[in-house]
């Protein structure tokens, strides 16, 4: 008996090894596709994508792969089998079940509306006008409804959205915690907009040369313990840092000469990524597993390094003078308290991803809603553009001027990933609850950060989370290392602190 | 009838495009590895290509393949099939025959064998030791003896390997022109050798930055007609083309900054390469027809580029200019005449891939000698470097001071890749006449490169031979264009012309 299992979890290993490689191929098709990939060779390529999507997805739901997880979850083989292969039974188990609860007929039916639907949503963005992209809306609204109906869902069938992106969260925790830190932020975000103690931001515009910060990017990332032997850096209109495998993780940043910051701390988030991506232990390369666990554990490993070192004032303590070696005259007459001011000034803006650390929660929070709404069938597709203005007055007290900066903003809902928003403001939550239990351990943060060591640092958070890539669920993780669950109060207490003092507020 | 066979025809079709789409992704996955992929990410990046690989190969040798080449070549059909169905099921046969005679076992044992003596043979050649080679050759050379009975062979066991990469050579073929080639080209290596008229070189060894060679790389590669929208250029330490589909034909080169002549003349030639690539009919996108009929026709375009456009004073009487503008201290005191002469010096040289013009086809001698030597039982492994010393005495006149710079200097052979040489000795006559041929139709070719239109060259080529792909089989085509088969005399005129010309030899 030991024997059989023995060699059919061996087999297993092997097939899922193979839905690996054709998935690292992909990945790398990917990346090369964004960082110059001549335009006329694209619709082979397609061809091509199309093609490994395809062998992945039939492996994936295969009856192979049924009688695999049909054998290697009975009870009996519970304690013949590795801890890694039970977890990767189970990561297979899931996706078998996602895709083959639908019918082959209408999943490939949606992934071509996803595909007309996000090219829409371009054109209607561009046109600034909502009702081109409506009608797409409104059809893959309807057919995930039906898809949930499929998958099913236990309390609320938003839950069964959040589950694909952040298994273990439920509306239930993120009413909560949304709800507590609502009360916390639209205040501040208020006494921050009548604070007469406003940074000045004017020297930030300067000109920087690309090629220097280039250079510079190459000097922060080897700083903070990217590994170039297991990486390189690129260039590309949307950052993104990509884990091919542990060994190959590869980040790329955008350069504006005009504001060095977007490289500069787009280059510490996506370094936050590739971290967790190149630290994960090689014992699970070949599985499933050799990944983030989720995407709200991954953001928070981004914004940890973003926020709580790129954003930081020790950090510059120690920086300062790097940053001058490339921009000399840029920065000779700024203090760092300037500085620090400078590059954390908050005020509500209208677009998502160019929001500061204080206001970002909040443009998640009115897509959580909205989202929430949509699928309790409480909000129409129809009505969106005049439910997200009026959300974003209640909220940050501004109103878009049209779709483009409002509704139309975000990719996401184009193609479907409902369920996604909620993971950027975990992140951020996650990020400070870890931040404060990482204190207990390593209590001399700020020194470190002032003398550029940074290494206990990124070897706690491998210890920590990393080395698991997904053996352990989000809230796991958060528990075995907080010792509680989910918990906005680091959060909130961490921008009081920072915000009170940068705005110079009495507390 | 016609019903069935059809729709069989369109199932070979996509079975052979799935093929072609995991070549896509192997040609991508390879150029990335040599194009700055992080050397950690390597052993996994390995296993990747394993196993699409093994894919490949399984396909290629399946009983569906089986049951499709038993069905498609059946007399009955032959009028219902279209033409590049018929070759494409003529070039799986091809494979499958290749690839179904060798015993799995023995071609697993190949393999391993390959790329061990690859490691080992790199050893050897640091420490410049053939008889740590030795053993490794020794056992790939039997092993593909014992292939060459398994596979079969007409007149000459070498003409077995010869057709792997060039079929419809054989050795009869090539005794005959390379005798030709040796009597005519070694008297003319000796009376340059006499000559006083030898070229000043000495300008061409300043320092060229390596940034201004890119921008001119660049710019060359856009007069000859390489089309950026397919295609990128790239740095390696072994310059290469790669052709993933003709919408996606990357090349790389090599900067010199003390010889700029690696960067210019290396990306010429690659450009060559790349042309034929790019401008294969889009009708062969997807089967195994799309790429270069052989590595003698492919070595043919890449030469043609390189020495009838590249090492031409009319090209360079038309980018001379150009040149000056990157490189203007350099070239302020060189003439145009002697620029050409310089780059065009001839010498005997040890190494073949420095080797001129003129004395390379001598080296490619060797090889073929030697490799049909071995095959047919008159050489033996253990003697090489004594046989490699004694020809190039005999040829070229010069005696290698060791292994390194001698039997070891060519990676070929430690993979066990006999009969590959002859292709470029080909590539050089097959070029030539081509050359010839397009004579007739374009008599203004001079001046064409002389005001940089090469436009009607890049389209002749194309119209000739590039478009085919793999439709036609490399004497076919040489038949098609010029009405005779292959012939040498078209090189040793040429060489004759402008050897005697910039020696300043009497005729």
């Amino acid at each position: 008996m030991v024997t059989a299992i023995k060699q059919m979890e061996q087999e297993f290993l092997d097939y899922v090894k193979k839905m690996g490689a054709y998935k690292e191929a992909l990945g790398l098709i990917y990346w090369d596709l964004r960082t110059g990939a001549p335009k006329k060779g694209m619709e082979q390529r397609s061809e091509v994508i199309g093609l490994l999507s395809s062998e992945v997805f039939k492996m994936s739901t295969s009856e192979e792969m049924a009688a695999y997880i049909a054998n290697l979850t009975s009870v009996e083989h519970d304690l013949e089998l590795s801890e890694i292969t039970k977890k990767t039974v189970a990561e297979c188990k899931k996706e078998y079940d996602r895709n083959k609860k639908i019918p082959a007929e209408e999943y490939k039916e949606f992934v071509i509306l996803q595909s007309k639907s996000e090219a829409v949503w371009e054109e209607a963005k561009d046109a600034s006008d909502f009702s081109m992209f409506q009608p797409y809306l409104e059809k893959i609204v309807e057919m995930t409804k039906k898809f949930i109906t499929y998958w099913g869902y236990t309390e609320n069938k938003y839950n069964t959205l959040l589950d694909m992106y952040e298994p273990g969260i439920t509306v239930n925790i993120l009413d909560q915690v949304f709800c507590e830190l609502q009360e916390k932020i639209v205040p501040l975000v208020q006494r921050i907009k009548e604070s007469e103690k406003k940074p000045n931001t004017q020297f930030l515009y300067h000109h920087f040369p690309k090629e220097k910060q280039r250079e510079l990017s190459l000097e922060i990332l080897k700083n903070l313990g990217y590994d170039f032997d297991s990486g390189r850096l690129d260039e590309t209109v949307h950052p993104f840092a990509t884990g091919l495998n542990p060994g190959d993780v590869r980040v790329t940043t955008k350069y504006d000469e005009n504001d060095f910051r977007t490289a500069i701390f787009g280059t510490v988030h996506e370094a936050g990524h590739a971290l967790y991506e190149q630290n994960i232990s090689s014992a699970l390369i070949g599985t499933p597993l050799c990944t983030g666990t989720s995407m709200g554990i991954h953001e928070s490993q981004s914004l940890f390094y973003e926020n709580f070192i790129g954003r930081n004032l020790s950090f510059w303590k120690g920086n300062f003078d790097l940053l001058k070696e490339y921009a000399p005259a840029q920065f000779q007459d700024v203090t760092i308290e300037q500085f620090y001011r400078a590059i954390n000034e908050s005020k509500p803006s209208l677009i998502r991803i160019e929001a500061d650390e204080l206001t970002y929660a909040l443009h998640i929070m009115i897509r959580y809603e909205i989202e929430k709404g949509i699928f309790n069938d409480e909000i129409e597709v129809k009505d969106l553009p005049k439910v997200w203005n009026e959300k974003y007055e209640q909220y940050l007290g501004i109103t878009p001027h049209n779709d483009a900066n409002g509704v139309l903003q975000d990719v996401h809902w184009s193609d479907g990933s409902f369920g996604y928003f909620p993971s950027y403001a975990l992140g951020y939550i996650y990020a400070a609850q870890l931040k404060h239990a990482m204190l207990s351990d390593i209590p001399h943060y700020e020194q470190l950060l002032e003398v550029g060591n940074l290494l206990p640092i990124k070897e706690w958070l491998t210890k920590n989370i990393h080395q698991y890539g997904k053996m352990k669920l989000p809230l796991e993780l958060i528990k075995d290392i907080t010792g509680e669950g989910l918990n906005a109060s680091y959060l909130i207490d961490y921008l009081y602190d920072k915000y009170e003092r940068i705005y110079e507020m009495k507390k």
